[in-house]
């Protein structure tokens, strides 16, 4: 198959990897000469230019381009196609994404690979990055059967595991594991930083470990990430902002009212439940 | 030096391996006479039993008993010390036990040695627990400086990094970095498992991946180390979830308003500050 990638970052040039792995053809589309010289240098892609004429024949074309440019690039991209070929996107937010491109593609479908590491760029992209993590398409009724199929079976050829939803059960889902981590442990390095006390905050800062280490991670990390999950599913990640609040306010509350057999409790269940969410 | 440990658990016998190794002869108290056996086995202590006798000449005391019944401990203790014993204990708050030990010994010091595994018991007894690790000093105005400062030679046998504080500074530090994170923590569980739409439930639990497995971590830790934190450090542990809900209540603002550049400006202060309490 003769697959498109725009966007050669890390989950483009990763996606290119293992389909050439696969025995697929792989071209694929950067603005810029370097990364593209550098996605062929490392395998992976065939070929590499700024230019979308190269998908002129393609079957299908990942877009893999951040959030906030893909409506301008699928416009560029869209009059180079031939009307057959399958259209995806990569992005981890699905209604504002599917709800714009699905009118402009009639063989789209919504995606998300749920891999990543924390670097980015052409140069940070393995193989195996998908291997035996969550591929989520997100079709619509609108959505074309045979263009999810072959898609499908491209999520195969990645070894990911392969689940299927709504665009708003994703990002209901996805602001709960993996945007409201981000905004809690943000807040959680904030409070820590608001400390009015300065030999205090010395102290705190000398004395955190693992426990802290944890849970302030992911509220440390990539700010334009942060940002771009806010922005693109603010609804969503405020509905779960609602739910922590009111979890907060319990635990508060227990808290305040020494209500001790509760609060443990609640973090007996936590501890039987957690297992849930996250192999051991 | 004599050393006595009352309470052969996974602080206490470590603290035993520690101090024999350093060439201490080390004399162990545990209810348990099988945790007296396997302490003197796994080579903790010289000698242990579950009665207080054998600490009547010793030079400095550790209790390592849970916070709940120290002071219950001590009582009984007492009349077998001799005069010049110093005492210690290793609670992991400082105000109401300092306040609450301090004026039935004359030589007590309070103490935090700030290490741990997940493991609990005369069984997970390691050596070098301690070693690079925050062992605090709580001392008032009431301590006797030459019993701490033997507490500080001991403290360097066992290859920690001392620190020394105020009760209050400490309890409210590691409100900050370690009480806290566990209830922000544990209301991101509490949060999810809220989900009503018990379709998004299942689907978060098969996408959360290590963002919401760190970040969930010490949230669905040991229950009973959870509410000792809240019931032993409350005043501080509401102090600082009040500073957590501050941030929180700033965050949902910046993202309701759409205020994008302030969040990433926020999110940049904490990937620049982040650091400062956790070594990279």
């Amino acid at each position: 198959m003769h697959i498109g990638i725009v966007g050669l970052g890390l989950i483009g040039g990763s996606l290119g990897l293992d389909f050439r792995e696969a025995g697929h053809r792989v071209s694929g589309v950067s603005r810029s000469p370097d990364t593209c010289r550098i996605a062929v240098e490392r395998g992976a892609v065939d070929q590499a230019q700024p230019e979308f004429t190269l998908l002129h024949d393609a079957d299908v074309v990942f877009l893999c381009t951040p959030l906030g440019v893909m409506q301008e690039t699928i416009q560029t991209l869209i009059p180079h196609l031939s009307a057959q070929t399958i259209l995806t996107d990569v992005g981890s937010v699905k209604q504002s994404v599917v709800y714009t491109l699905e009118p402009l593609w009639r063989r789209f479908v919504g995606g998300h690979p749920m891999a990543g590491t924390e670097h980015t760029g052409i140069l940070a992209a393995i193989p195996n990055l998908f291997r035996d993590r969550p591929y989520v398409l997100t079709p619509t009724p609108q959505t074309d059967s045979e263009a999810q199929s072959i898609l499908r079976s491209l999520i195969q050829d990645l070894k990911s595991q392969y689940y299927e939803c709504t665009p708003i059960q994703h990002d209901r889902a996805v602001a709960l594991i993996s945007h409201l981590p981000v905004m809690v442990s943000a807040s959680l390095l904030q409070a820590c930083l608001a400390e009015p006390d300065v030999e205090i905050l010395k102290l705190a800062q000398s004395l955190a470990s693992s426990g802290f280490r944890d849970t302030s991670r992911v509220g440390g990390g990539n700010p334009e990430l942060g940002r771009m999950m806010a922005e693109h599913n603010q609804t969503e990640v405020l509905r779960s902002l609602q739910q922590y609040r009111q979890s907060l306010d319990q635990i508060i509350e227990l808290i305040t009212e020494k209500k001790w057999d509760a609060l443990e409790q609640l973090l007996t269940q936590n501890l039987a439940k957690r297992p849930n969410f996250v192999d051991q």
